[in-house]
């Protein structure tokens, strides 16, 4: 972790601290991955960072020991759950670091409204800003290690899914081919797998779970999904067809492929980030295909959806060493086609994460 | 879901409407599974429920075709992601619906405080009191699928983690152990599933991330986990020795198993949950062991850990249908033991739902 570029971030907003509150941004922060906080959302793990002077890692007792093997934090303190508040122990310790009366930026979009209102009882002349920016423009910038891990992640999973490609035949079910790609992720040492199989018109829904629907001889498949790989996401998305598929299909493929080489070919230091989904859109209606979606791509990290988002209202400008997953998505009247990759941005230009090179021809299960 | 029960206890607490928040609540009560809704947090998706009328359940627009083929309410409402705020989408539909000024209960310990403030704004004369009780006493009572599902799930995880330990070699690290686990449960028909691996000295840390630690000859190793299975958890744990254990590991297992057996038959109906806390803490001293943990069960079923939690404060009064998980966790100096089972409080005394009987002997790998 970038403490000083997280303090220059807390300073250009005017903050004497900040806390984080959020799975990604106290994983991020702190070092230690603590599997229970997404999943028993009561108990907090929370990490303070004042503008000066050492930080405190607050967690459940439970997870005191895991804290302390893996965080690089010193001071650890530890609530017992139903019997003290995480929020009480977070109020002594801004107290004692002097921060009481002052302003202490928190992550708003995580910390529930019933913990806020019990902070803001105990401390009621403290400021508390959203200061989820801060986070996100600390984490925007991958260095060298976090490319890495990016790129072994994504690399992975895009092997996991075109290795259960090779192997699944027509008649297969979405369930059957899930778990095939699910096995392979894990196996490539992935936890947290996600995954959506859409076959058919089923491609219509967004994440439909998978289920009995068959791999139909002459249609299409899409996935999408990916896992986290020492606490950092992948996310990939192919569409396949499944033996002899329409010529309709492919070709919207084709389209679609181009759309998104020509998307990651703009992917450049310098470019505003809302022009790349305009671009996009542009390529869209070139290909002869309408795409009225809300965003097509994301940054990625220690979560799955970071800054910034590609979407229309997005001014931020590329620098080096910012990812971007580029996700053109169609859905036709009955299909959705879905294409993803990661994307480093660098002084050379674009270089993608996920796959040696875009040149992949439309690969046809049973074929 | 039981709409009935809702309504009840919307009554009791004197609440105009309820409104689903969290992932849990609003997969219980629309029966849609919006896998994006955990890892994509700022993607609401919300479910109206007033004491009279028809529900509204409010999605992103990419998941609305979702919504309308897996839900069984009809008025299914969307919102385009960065362009208008689920929030604006929800105050329409509570003004429409004759709730402005009224009691509406809210999700406030999962509900942002950004969104939460935003809500205020838009409807600062309606009351919103904290409504996670309601849902909570809604889902303490499973009915016979639900049951069905829980036994599914748990029996299903039970068996991946013993044929995991039978193929398992000492000398194999926790990092392939966790990944055999993981296929089997996911081949089972798990999605998101959860493990913690712990061999040895860090079996004392309560979830660490499985990694390249062997499992030692004549030491033990910690297993924890489950996934989701058609929308509802599995949660096993089972310590097991490595190729001739320690005699003292093998004999702090028989006490922690005979700790569990006890509290497992005190599940009965009229029983207090913080009785069976506190019988655990005495059969722990019984068998000279000590165990300062803040809670030792919890029920489970849409949700990991769900009411009633078997801590010292909980006063809930067992009823037929309740299931809990029973899981004495036992710390030594520099080990940790945990066997976790599910249990079904029935007329005719505790049932136990993730294995064909407690008689299992201490299982060793490489035996």
């Amino acid at each position: 972790m970038n403490l000083q570029r997280l303090r220059q971030e807390m300073q250009a907003e005017g903050l004497d601290a900040v806390v984080a509150v959020s799975p990604e941004n106290t994983f991020y922060t702190t070092g230690a991955y603590i599997m229970t906080q997404k999943i028993i959302r009561d108990r907090l793990a929370l990490a303070v960072f004042p503008a000066n002077g050492e930080p405190v890692f607050i967690v459940c007792n439970i997870e005191e020991s895991l804290a302390r093997a893996e965080s690089w934090i010193r001071d650890v303190r530890s609530y017992v759950e139903f019997k003290t508040s995480p929020i009480t122990v977070l109020a002594d310790a801004l107290r004692e670091l002097g921060l009481e009366g002052k302003r202490v930026g928190m992550e708003l979009r995580y910390l529930s409204a019933h913990y806020f209102a019990e902070l803001v009882k105990l401390m009621p002349t403290t400021e508390f800003p959203e200061a989820g920016r801060v986070f996100n423009r600390t984490r925007v910038i991958k260095d060298a290690k976090e490319i890495e891990q990016l790129r072994v992640a994504n690399y992975a999973t895009h092997k996991a899914i075109m290795d259960s490609f090779a192997v699944a035949k027509p008649g297969d079910t979405e369930a059957q081919l899930a778990a095939a790609i699910t096995t392979r992720i894990i196996a490539a040492g992935a936890t947290e797998p996600f995954l959506v199989v859409a076959a058919g018109e089923r491609s219509r829904q967004a994440h439909p779970n998978a289920g009995a629907y068959p791999l139909e001889p002459g249609d299409m498949v899409r996935v999408d999904g990916g896992g986290i790989f020492n606490g950092y996401y992948s996310d990939v998305a192919r569409t396949v067809g499944v033996a002899d598929p329409a010529p309709h299909i492919v070709d919207t493929w084709k389209r679609l492929a181009e759309v998104q080489r020509a998307v990651i070919d703009a992917c450049r230091i310098g470019t505003r980030v809302n022009e790349l989904y305009f671009l996009c859109q542009a390529e869209f209606k070139k290909q002869g295909l309408e795409s009225p979606v809300p965003h097509i791509g994301h940054s990625m990290g220690v979560e799955l959806h970071e800054e910034p988002m590609i979407n229309p209202y997005n001014e931020t400008v590329l620098e080096e060493n910012m990812v971007l997953n580029i996700e053109p998505v169609y859905f036709s009247e009955d299909r959705g086609y879905h294409i993803e990759d990661l994307v480093q941005v660098t002084p050379s230009g674009p270089v993608v994460l996920t796959r040696p090179s875009l040149d992949e021809p439309f690969f046809v299960i049973g074929k």
